[in-house]
């Protein structure tokens, strides 16, 4: 129980815009600290279907704000629409409440991995950038049909739905992010403006008072102390909708990049990994190891299979998909955690075991073999087989 | 012109329940004569972003009934709704028109790919089980509305919208095939009960008078020759749906397989593959190759990117999509074609030269590196770079 303790950030210099970050769990390892970027460990990540809000991996950007509720508000709007704004206490008594489970995933999940083929600018993510909650909010949906925007047949040129945080860049831009309006409009898309986490209001880094679920959409666009909810024919004009978390081919460098040349993530790809054993993990005797890992899928696509091999895929067995949503048909938002027992190799003793893992989705997408044909100079949607 | 003059099938033993079978286009090579299965030369079909009629692949399961019109309704129902049916005539005056492109790929399609790792049962499909065309029809979301079933949150038990065909096997069963409900009701799923293709009427190997068009969905799915469309809370009990269409893990053999194990395949994952060159073509002193092929991915994503290699996947190119759909988000239900000049390997005089192919989705899936991971003892969704 000590484990979920907070640890209190020491009171540094008022003139750095960190100065009033919140305090963090110290099983948090910072891949960043200024912005503040950390992953649970991995071991801890499979022992909880629900992640534990302490231990839920933090992606910041800029320096977290600090939102003074007496003056909170909500703006909501677009181009051609009458501009609203809402209160938190009014957005929870106008629109109905949604609970959903939602695994984010942020887009930069195993960078480090697909860096072992060669350098990539960005914070050094490990495998456990990605955490599963139960969110409370509103529909989306809900409060743009509340403004006059239902009827997806009748949006004319509103193509997207923006988003602006409270967080600022130090020329005082605020962080922002957007998703196509389809996803926005539809109930079954299930966006949630969400004050809620695993029963408990956000936290500080987790975007206290409220924040875009989109779910099966990668957590760059899940716009944490969100101010403005803005329906407009462009995507965000943010740095980080328009000229980063997007993929390229891999002979594409930093000489030869046009970011307007590839669109901007949003649904992410089948992604596996294994949790345990850990990397260096030394067995004695076993015939067998027991592996450990999760699953998940963009665009609400629910993982139908996880084989794991010991033999650097020479040869696969199945797992066992040991704690799993049941959210339906293209709607299913949450990760599956799995298992197996896998026979190790006869010829494994003193030598170097590879296990590696790959899953399938329901509609039969795999995960690449290896990063070097899908190596991009982002780091981004790093899938391959996990070894 | 005179490529697409049919071929009269001879007239045969009326014992013989492909007595009755329609002419065939001389260009579509049959990997199967009874039933019924070929598909186009595949430099044609990149010859024409909308593949005509003629060339269109075929995939019949059972001998091509014959309708008498005067006796054809479409019954129309469900558990615990009442039963309706509908002439053709009736369909057309009842329900707004729809016209939509969108592709249609057997999910057998690249079999014989997939073979060379290991034998298959089933038919020995290259790589052009695949075509793309226009559709006229009736939304089948209208279609349910009008029998009370349109709102997705009040529907019950039922889970799945079922379709009969009136193709029927030795014992006089219908084929069969069955699609998630949330697809069939959802006016974006697009779901068309179609007559019509590329303005003409569906030829009798097309499913005169009426088909299934569930873009983005598995050929098998889309049933032809529909007679009866049934929602339920089970999925087509069909041999079609039940037994067959299913993936597997490599290890799985027909002594181990449970097909109870695996859903039915709905969505097919990113598919692409080179049409020119074909396989063999000898190169003079050429210092480039002009590529050519299509590429394709289920459940209405888009193709973002193909890239293509001429060392065997160490380094790639990128390839321009010369002809593509603008059909929206998550709706996007027709293919790419693709095209690229790509430079010889300084080194290649006198060798062979092995060219590969790989697209990219809007959810950046991407296609498995080889077949050898993904080898399913059924050999559907055969997706590996084409080489
Ligand atoms: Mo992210
Ligand atoms: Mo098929």
């Amino acid at each position: 129980k000590d484990l979920i303790e907070m640890q209190q950030t020491k009171k540094a210099d008022p003139n750095d815009p960190f100065a009033s970050e919140p305090g963090r769990h110290p099983a948090l390892a910072p891949s960043s600290k200024k912005p503040f970027n950390a992953e649970p460990p991995q071991e801890l990540l499979v022992d909880n279907y629900i992640t534990p809000n302490e231990l839920f991996f933090v992606r910041n950007h800029l320096p977290v704000p600090q939102v003074d509720m007496n003056k909170y508000v909500l703006t909501v709007g677009g181009e051609g629409l009458k501009k609203h704004s809402f209160t938190l206490d009014e957005l929870k008594e106008k629109f109905k409440h949604r609970k959903m489970v939602a695994t984010i995933q942020c887009a930069g999940n195993r960078r480090s991995n697909m860096m072992e083929v060669k350098k990539i600018k960005g914070l050094s993510w490990g495998i456990a950038a990605i955490s599963n909650a139960e969110w409370t909010g509103v529909y989306l949906s809900d409060i743009l049909a509340h403004v006059g925007l239902s009827d997806p047949e009748n949006r004319g040129e509103l193509k997207h739905v923006q988003f602006e945080g409270l967080d600022l860049d130090p020329e005082k831009a605020p962080y922002g992010g957007s998703i196509p309006i389809e996803k926005a409009l539809d109930p079954s898309g299930d966006v949630l403006l969400a004050w809620d986490m695993n029963g408990e209001p956000l936290s500080r880094d987790h975007g206290f008072p409220l924040r875009v679920i989109a779910p099966g959409i990668i957590g760059a666009r899940l716009v944490k102390w969100l101010s403005k909810v803005w329906a407009s024919p462009d995507e965000s004009p943010s740095h980080w909708q328009q000229n980063d978390y997007k993929g390229f081919a891999p002979q594409v460098d930093w000489d030869s990049v046009d970011f307007k040349k590839s669109p901007a993530i949003q649904e992410y790809p089948v992604q596996s990994a294994i949790c345990e054993p850990k990397d260096g993990t030394v067995w004695d005797d076993e015939e067998e190891v027991t592996v450990k890992g999760y699953a998940y899928s963009g665009g609400g696509r629910e993982i139908i299979r996880v084989d794991v091999s010991a033999d650097g895929g020479k040869t696969w067995h199945p797992t066992e998909l040991v704690a799993k949503p049941n959210q339906g048909y293209n709607r299913t938002w949450a990760w599956t955690l799995w298992e197996a027992s896998v026979p190790l190799p006869k010829d494994a003793k003193g030598k170097k075991v590879e296990l590696c893992a790959k899953a399938v989705d329901s509609a039969y997408n795999t995960q690449p073999e290896s990063f070097k044909p899908y190596w991009n100079l982002r780091g981004v949607v790093a899938n391959a087989w996990h070894r």
